[in-house]
């Protein structure tokens, strides 16, 4: 089983800019920590970031060999009908997660165009988030393979 | 560690009615489930449902001796400013849970005045939302007893 | 045939305040002529009132042996989504009868959130409301019946 | 007591065309099942339908030989304040009646121009929508009389 | 002359909780100081504080022995429309309050559904806003029997 | 120099339904006024009335030898983009008047879809309204005249 | 009978700014038109301009011996309440004025806090608008003679 | 193959008023070249127009022989549910026309209550919107029959 | 100890205009009132009405010799900024008073532009809303002097 | 004559994936047919696709040669200021078509903000939607060109 | 050439109340640089401060012999129509300048009923919002003068 | 001290196209001016250009050498939540400018999602724009540089 973990814009820079609001710990150490549990999971991983609104839409269309994906989609959340149309149309169960409890910040941050197009969503927890995102993940692929 | 579960108004009713919809999983039936990660992760569980709202607002305020909440508000998500202030009131640590993605619902579900006082939110995954806000509540309350 | 009717908040004090607006019959007055009336249709009523929102919730969930509901949910018409999820649930056709025309008074009475999980609604004919929205009730479980 | 039964545009299509969504019964049969009511409560009956917004105004300004006017506005409930001003101008008691449940359908046709101008409003009961009516502008009729 | 006060959800944790943002006065100190002013007023008090909308609501009707209420509803203010019917209908004069100024805090807190049927409201004052609600309160009252 | 005026829906019946609210005087008075002082300014009436749209728009497009129109669209003003699109459409001067102040009425009484195509509005008058729209629409057309 | 004009902001420009758009006509040829209309009419008129809204509150507070006022309040329709309440106080028929049909100009200039308690409304026919303004006033102030 | 094309009211007016805006083509004009193409195409054409919306229902009510509509509803596209329910009710495909571009005009045209039951929408074309629209309705009747 | 009271515009006109609203009581006697009140609570008074927003901006700026400042911003309430900075530039402890319950009247009086930056609001109880304020601002101020 | 048409985001993946909603179509064939069609016509097409925003402000700024643009700008239609702004700078009429009829689908898609600087749009006809848009820009160029 | 300053409510407050927010820079201060500033690029300056928007209107009236004006409308900037109207009346070119940037602050702080008449808007800035103001000032007069 | 310069999308067209909107002068022309004012300044330029959004995200990205960012962000002022994380995550003071005042476009271009996270904003006067936007960032750097 492949899982793909997509960050979205910006998210190079966690741990080295506003380490006040997000914390030290680099978008390396995130993946370093998903890539010891996808072992402990017995999955396997693919991880790419992308600052492109285009690109991330072309790394969807390419992910037909994946069980699932987790993406943050970060600003993209709320802006980009292309990434959700990505999603709708590749059909590969996908989970939403967010570092910061979104509900909690700007109202503009509020409202997800992610959401209606994904399996389910986790906001808040901080790296954690991911962690939990790669656990329902796989949690869902096997449910689905369970169903073939 | 003591991490408490609140089950919100009708999810008695789970596994009973609409089993088209919510599947045919009971209430009971998450209930072991979630005692069995319990006992996994080492932690031990109290779990509550109530269809009253002023129930519950009374069961967080008398929740003083847990490390985290679980809560799944169900219909008082989108109602009860009473919960949350009980929720703000007490300062314990709470993981907001939804077994379906009510980003995906009517306009009414999308917006929970519950998010903003919980610590993260977990919605879509069905059962696996109980299971993955547990996993997150030991994570928090671990992080905030290595802070004191 | 068992028919349950539902008196939601401050029905129990009709006919004892504000007698101007709401005329001088009591909730009394209006349980025996739904009494009379089914007695002609040959159906039995079981009539309850309730203040608290979690009660009314407990009653429909305990409803299961009754063909049909009818329902005056009163100022939880306007607030209750777990009186709308627990109609939705247990999927009993649910009459929805208001004394006064809703749709004449403030603004935020306009809106139902009963309505989309009713069957239907009469509203705005004083005690003939419920008069009609027993008649109504009968006919639709008589409809259901003639299905099975 | 002579009555009045305004069916608004489209309804000559009933039973004609949709017959998945509004059943095979036609305006006729509607129209028989109001005769045998009437004769039975022992009222007259003038039956009327017209897909002009115009005819149904003239048609409401000239009953003032009525003692109740029972009416369908169709899609005129959502756009037509010369019919609610008509309604206003002639005095007469008017039951709004529609077949669906108009708050289960679109946004736009949950808002009627017609309901603060009549004296109360049923929806939701098919063809039995019509014969509550006519029980109603009946009642409401009688009360009027035993006023003056 | 007998007033009423009755307090809304959460407000028993007063002084026990979030201390930093209400003070560490207890409810029983604010009740202590009432029934010294009540004294000094030659008034009689009776004080009740639930966290059940329904409570609240049954309380409010059994109040027709008293000149006068003095409710603060707290997160009920912005929900209930079942407490606002319940004080429309008792007729007794109602003065509404708050600890904290509503009209700086969060967008949904700015909108009471009580202020429409209250006699006056006052907030921002802590507890000196119940102070003055007394005052007010047996000022409205003598006008009121003035008036008889 | 021919002036036409047309009365909209409704109108038909001034002076016979709601006289408390409109008064006694009925239309025939109005155009009986209108035609005095028409023959006081030296020009030439025509006066027509319809409760049908169609047949406003109609009679609007044929006015082609008229130097001015006054419009009362009653209960149109509100709904009718036909007649707005008429009136633009035929580019002779319009005066939109109305017997009541619409801005103190209904909210949904307070936009004119005919406003933003005629010359100029009066309202709140009364038969006034009508009287002084004759003396602006000769005012005008006199000062059209005079630029060519 | 002595009828008050007032002038609202920025008019004594008129003619001097902008000929293009309000026309060449100064504040003092539209003040001769309407003492000339007076004359005719027999009323004495007495006419003031202020940029200053204080200042016109203040001049509408001591109109008591004016039978009706004619106010342009200019800018001011949009944004003094103060002018609003002066106007509802004083309990004088007041006319609305406008230059321009203000319903075709931005969005914001559509509404008018004055209209409300204003006996009625005429705008769009440029210095006329004041002439007929003047007209109905004085007919105002006559049928209110008349009643007493 | 017949197909019906359905002009809306004022567009009978076309090149003979505002020809600097809609052009000096007129409604015979369009229809001659409709007639054109249609016999290009092989179809039998058949055309209305009508400034009534009651006519226009009728219209679309009888035209069970025609194997598509085109309809440019004009000023009825924003205001008419009549026409919307209409077009649903007969389920021939409809084609919805229109010559200007909609959404470069006036906010409130904007929004078209036709195009969900419309097939799909051609604007902004002049007369070739007509032309574009034949053909694509004789493009979906030839689906359609091939389906069946 | 110093308090400032400020009347915004037309209040001057109480008990002059429109008794049957505001009561019998002028501006004075509430004066009289205000004086013997702080009389007896040992404090000296300031009182000073303005029908000009710039005027009350001017006073409020002059302020800083007193302890509070109690306002009844009336018209400015709902329309002044400028107002509402210069509270907050003062920082003075500010408390806001109206006679009527704004939250009763007119949808554009429910919100307040000042509030935000005052202690806290009373309004309602006529005048005593104004003897309710100065007590509170005394007890503000009190403690105000107790912190330092 | 040269023609350019623009697929948008996510139309590489027609006829792959979502054959259900979109058909087994793919871009290819339709740009087959495109071609032939442009054949048919005597044009040369020039076609690209692209799922980058900012690639498509490339594309469109360097068609300077061709004498229109057909674009189905897809999932940017609804968030891409940067191509509506590239369109009106080049000044090259441009048709906007869609494959399915965008007003019947999700609320967020009924909007254009490509629509206002488009020549005309084509919607809800499939393919033919594109086929359409060829005819409707080889016909505005050839008038274009005719002007010249 | 010049240059009138124009400084709108509270800024005489500058640097002797909030501190912390606004510097301890005070008018005289500003008044300074800017005079500096003035002299070094050649142009004469006259400076102007008011809390009354009469008054404000009144000099902006007054001001045909300036090139240019700089005005800082603070809290007037979202209130006042007046001052709107002053500005595009006098034709004068307008920089409007902020210390703060407005979009930080409230909601209500956003929108500016100045910017639509003014040339620009430079706002954040602090004092240097001032300077800035000056420099495009001159920049604007000159380029006027050269087009004449 | 360096300053980076970024040109927002179509800003590279400047010049070339729609020359009477946006003047003759080219972005080449401005960046030379730019250069010119940055010499006397005496400090360092880097100036880019992207039709981009995730090029953009990158450029700002990788700023951190310079001291101040200047951006003229054009359509993605108003779209991209993607460029607004970028300033705020690289926490170099940023000023935004715009060649035309946004506040007179369309309504959809007056909402920066830029302004909240930048230091503040110019707008409306043309290249000017640009360079009172380099003098503003010199000088705040200059401020930014005092302060450590």
């Amino acid at each position: 089983m492949k899982i793909l973990i997509i960050h979205g814009p910006n998210l190079n820079l966690l741990g080295k800019r506003e380490a006040d609001i997000y914390g030290s710990m680099t978008l390396d150490d995130i993946n370093n920590l998903l890539n010891l549990l996808a072992k402990d999971l017995g999955v396997e991983l693919e991880i790419k970031q992308s600052n492109h609104e285009g690109e991330i839409v072309d790394i969807i269309q390419n992910s037909k060999d994946y069980s699932a994906l987790v993406i943050n989609p970060a600003a993209y959340t709320h802006t980009s009908v292309a990434i959700r149309d990505a999603i709708a149309a590749v059909e590969i169960p996908t989970v939403e997660v967010h570092l910061s409890n979104i509900h909690k910040r700007e109202e503009f941050r509020h409202n997800s165009l992610i959401a209606p197009v994904a399996y389910g969503q986790i906001s808040g927890f901080g790296f954690d988030s991911y962690l939990l995102g790669l656990r329902a993940a796989v949690s869902i692929a096997n449910a689905c393979n369970g169903n073939s």
